[in-house]
């Protein structure tokens, strides 16, 4: 009853051994099959013996996944608390990264922050200003929704002239997802009231650092969140407990940690945040300001830089897709190195502004291969390459790059960064 | 411009305060308006004084969330392992559980399964039987979806005579909800090849206990999962680590944690674990065998049993529903006992056989009140109360309890569990 393999070559769908994305897969997987007896039989092992741990309270990753942890954790010379750690997006898979592993960046650590003391003020372009505490928040209506974070900084090590051996998650880590939920910032607001000069919201966070960004009015007023919870618990420490503004789709940056202030203006501040960092260079050397949503984006986390396939045979492509404009329609995966491509599978609702989970199988019988995905939104943005990335840039410019991911695939089944 | 409590009354949506969902609360929340100088000034706590902690490996809540913790944890006494904790739901929102707070229940402890020794077999009526390592199930196309999960005796506590004095999550935590990420089981089926007479598949655990139970070949067919990843990350220990059955929206003793093993049958096997506890007695003391799905079921999370109200002024109310027939089509909700309900919001998109976020706008003013909230499905199923419930139950007969719950609010604030 079992589909042999050769039969698949029928379910061809692109080049060099991408396969329909309906293929089943049966008899295509790396399988055992056993003797009548050997079902039954086997040793039984020492955690099938004895009683395992009682209840806890809190609970934790398995000991044998000590190794799934934040890495390419950057941390910036003389100033202290400075840097960033990365999401194993390789090891990972489905939409929501746990709370654990959503990526960080921080400008002067993470403060401990008492949340009975905690207070968030709304002042500037007011009819009244207003200061609210968290069981004052608790009193408006919240909203829950699945959302990606992505720094602006994301996969800049892509712009090196020769390509950075490292793993999907070191190279393109700085992108996580949470369901995020708190109070629509426009509330709040309306709460206020707003002056007619209004046009700015200065957010400030109550780190040493006082980050601050500068968001257009028009964001603040529509989907923006002023967030308490993510994924079910109160927001992580590393993500802004007690609150944090939260604006979807927008580079990471603009959505404070531990917020503390809002202060309503009829400019930007351009503080020392947004005008030192985050910035877009030209072709022609002019900086661009600025950049805010993050661009249509793709990456293939398995199989990915540093991993290595093991047997000959099918194997499931599986990778992430994102949009700042909208939510994901499609999905393309190359084996060729862009030369045909096919489409992948999306799995489950493709969310906006939230990681999409896309795969398809492919058939490796040790021949050399360049994978590649690429994405389009709902607004019809397209995921360009990296080439036509650098060509719009001027000279180090790395900030909101989006080009298309190459991984090659020796005859060994080492995977590597290439640029394809 | 903002708007007195007073004009509230012209948005009532039922009795004894409860609002139309879309009141928008303004001037309703409890503020504090400032001076122009103390939107400004203020002492720097020491967070904002000094840097913060650096960049970690995996990341934890907050000091300050420390009380947040899985509660009512009970074990067997003379069976080692064998108990249950539950998800503290009054303390969390949106529609996803932290994987450290997801209840637990054991038959013999958590075992410590080195993955890398674990085995999947797959025997009985089938034309080969299989042996599939974590490896091998890793070829296979996997799907990842948002699912609860809920233990047949959760909430069971409510058929006693008096109302026990608890909260929410002490009598209802034995749900929780997780993104699941897993290989369809139908294609593990399909690749041993069913025989003729297959009508069941028995699946059973690497605990000590051996926990089995067995599974119509129609759901094993269906949309049963062998899960690998929970939230983005490989399952927790607690939930079945390596790999468990994972059948969406039936009784969570169902979906076999630590599955190792499954025997394809033309019978159930009437095994000790499923006839020895989750079945229910009739009315005339019969044994009903088999309730497989969990029935529509919903409730308030905040305010909840055990909180009490601060200032007068308007409250969200913020609950879940679920039901294992199907999506949540609507929510209501009754701040006087049941006389008069009003829709609650539903917050996003309704997924079957996922935790549906509901809220709606309450003004107290320091009167008494029952707050209640019923739920109904997609496939038209209505949440009955909880005299229906016990009516057509034997004595004692408490698994599968689904009645609508109500809180009492005093003239204090106080929030009890209360029978109406």
């Amino acid at each position: 009853v079992s589909r042999e393999v050769d039969e698949l070559e029928q379910d061809a769908a692109a080049g060099n051994g991408l396969l329909d994305r309906r293929t089943l897969l049966k008899g295509a997987g790396a399988l055992v099959a056993l003797s009548a007896g050997g079902a039954r039989a086997g040793e039984r092992p020492a955690w099938s013996s004895r009683p395992g741990k009682p209840m806890s309270g809190y609970g934790a990753p398995s000991a044998f996944e000590a190794g799934v942890t934040r890495g390419g954790i950057s941390a910036q010379p003389g100033a202290a608390g400075s840097g960033a750690s990365r999401t194993p997006l390789e090891q990972l898979e489905g939409t929501i990264t746990p709370s654990g592993l959503h990526f960080e960046r921080h400008h002067s650590g993470v403060p401990a922050i008492d949340p009975d003391q905690h207070r968030l003020v709304v002042h500037g372009l007011v009819d009244r200003p207003l200061r609210f505490d968290l069981e004052a928040l608790h009193r408006y209506p919240m909203v829950s929704r699945s959302y990606f974070l992505e720094c602006s900084g994301n996969s800049g090590a892509l712009i090196a002239p020769e390509p950075r051996q490292a793993s999907c998650g070191e190279l393109h880590g700085l992108v996580s997802a949470s369901e995020w939920t708190g109070v629509p910032l426009r509330l709040l607001l309306e709460e206020a009231g707003l002056e007619k000069p209004a046009r700015w919201v200065v957010a400030e966070g109550a780190d040493a650092a006082r980050m601050s960004r500068s968001v257009p009015l028009e964001k603040a007023l529509d989907d923006a969140l002023v967030a308490l919870y993510q994924n079910g618990e109160r927001l992580r420490p590393e993500n802004g407990y007690p609150m944090r503004l939260f604006l979807p789709g927008w580079e990471g940056n603009m959505s404070v940690k531990w917020l503390h202030r809002l202060q309503v203006t009829n400019a930007p501040a351009m503080s020392r945040d947004e005008t030192s960092k985050y910035s877009d260079l030209e072709a022609d050397g002019s900086a661009r300001l600025f950049t805010f949503p993050m661009a249509v984006k793709s990456v293939i986390t398995s199989p990915s830089g540093g991993q290595r396939l093991g047997a000959r045979g099918v194997y499931q492509i599986s990778g992430l897709a994102w949009s700042g404009t909208g939510s994901i329609r499609e999905v393309e995966v190359s084996a060729d190195g862009g030369r045909s491509w096919a489409p992948a599978s999306i799995d489950g609702p493709a969310l906006p502004q939230h990681l999409t989970r896309f795969r398809t199988a492919w058939r490796w019988q040790g021949q050399p291969a360049v994978l590649l995905s690429r994405a389009v939104d709902s607004s019809g943005n397209r995921q360009p390459t990296r080439s036509a990335v650098l060509a719009g840039r001027g000279a180090g410019s790395f900030y909101h790059y989006n080009g298309i991911q190459a991984w090659g695939v020796d005859e060994s089944g080492a995977v590597r960064n290439v640029y394809a």
